[in-house]
């Protein structure tokens, strides 16, 4: 994505603190209380303008989700689609999926959403694709036993990799999409990007990984 | 396939038996005799009119191939392909898949060959499907250790039914194409269908799954 810069993002996210949790590693282990009620908490990492992320609050009130991006000017655009329509749901983190496990603790999280991920289509660049070991490695640590991975992606290259490194870290694939728009799956939540990439024509892949652990 | 009634086929399958081996079960645990050397030896179950089975043998003579085709009037096609250019590293069996195991003995084969299988569509026959796990553990039951099913198909349902399935069998992902005609993959041998099917623009699947046995 080509970025903007936007030099008065920051102090918005900051003002609205409620939506864009500051400081999140001070909430580790305790994130059902920022929430003020136990419901699940899914996250997405890569969340950028929130479509997905409020789409799926709005669709599921009794979940809690927790949008992850790391580029100020986009997430930006997330809090902006929640300051329009504020939901008690959804809450918005400003930080690298690197920093997970400083953020949640062991079984916190009850699923990982993957929309549309950079795919860092060479070779050497691998370690950085969101589905590389060590990421599913972060991804398990922090999810609850048996957690999944919601994965969606217009890249055919990323999809490919991705049900290689799943199943190279032992993953069950429990649903694969190859052309998910004309598939017969229900209450599909679109992203930005696959709103944009479906209407040109590109087939979006999807699956769902479950941990074995 | 729509099969036409020949009943001259079995008839000339008995009669090239040097090609169509009779009563395989007698040869269990001593193919290599068969083919009167020590190389690996790859299987095809449903090898149709032999082009792929054929194709391979001419291009790896080191490896000994075996194609599997329970339809009289369509193996005596690959027949007539082996017929009119004889090669010593391809034999033919007109067999129930499901036979296998009393054909070979364990570890006999070296990689199983699975190519453009009848999808069967409905979830009522999803075990007539080659990819049902009863097929995974024949497979397994007869290939040597850590050994592979390479998989072709232009089916899409069948391709997704058959990630998952694999998955669920703990077989390990190698390989997966989305789009073959259009990859980097290099050295592949058509078979009719995929010749017809590619033509029409449809994409070719591929996976390679290897049991972690």
């Amino acid at each position: 994505m080509r970025l903007r810069n936007k030099p008065w993002a920051k102090d918005k996210l900051v003002e609205h603190s409620a939506y864009v949790i500051q400081n999140p590693t001070e909430h580790k282990g305790k994130w059902h209380d920022v929430f003020g009620n136990n419901h699940p908490i899914h996250i997405e990492v890569g969340t950028g303008k929130g479509k997905f992320v409020t789409g799926m609050a709005k669709a599921n009130s009794e979940i809690n989700y927790i949008g992850i991006e790391l580029q100020i000017s986009v997430i930006v655009g997330a809090l902006d689609r929640i300051l329009e329509d504020p939901l008690p749901n959804v809450k918005l983190l400003n930080v690298n999926a690197e920093d997970l496990l400083d953020i949640f603790d062991s079984g916190e999280v009850d699923r990982v959403y993957l929309n549309f991920s950079d795919p860092w289509p060479k070779n050497r660049h691998e370690k950085r694709r969101l589905t590389y070991e060590s990421y599913l490695k972060l991804y398990e640590s922090i999810l609850v036993k048996n957690g999944e991975i919601h994965f969606k992606t217009d890249n055919q290259g990323l999809f490919e990799y991705s049900l290689t490194s799943f199943s190279q870290y032992q993953l069950l694939l429990k649903f694969v999409s190859l052309d998910l728009h004309n598939s017969t799956f229900e209450g599909n939540i679109m992203t930005e990007y696959e709103e944009k990439f479906a209407n040109k024509g590109n087939r979006i892949y999807r699956a769902e990984a479950q941990f074995r652990n």
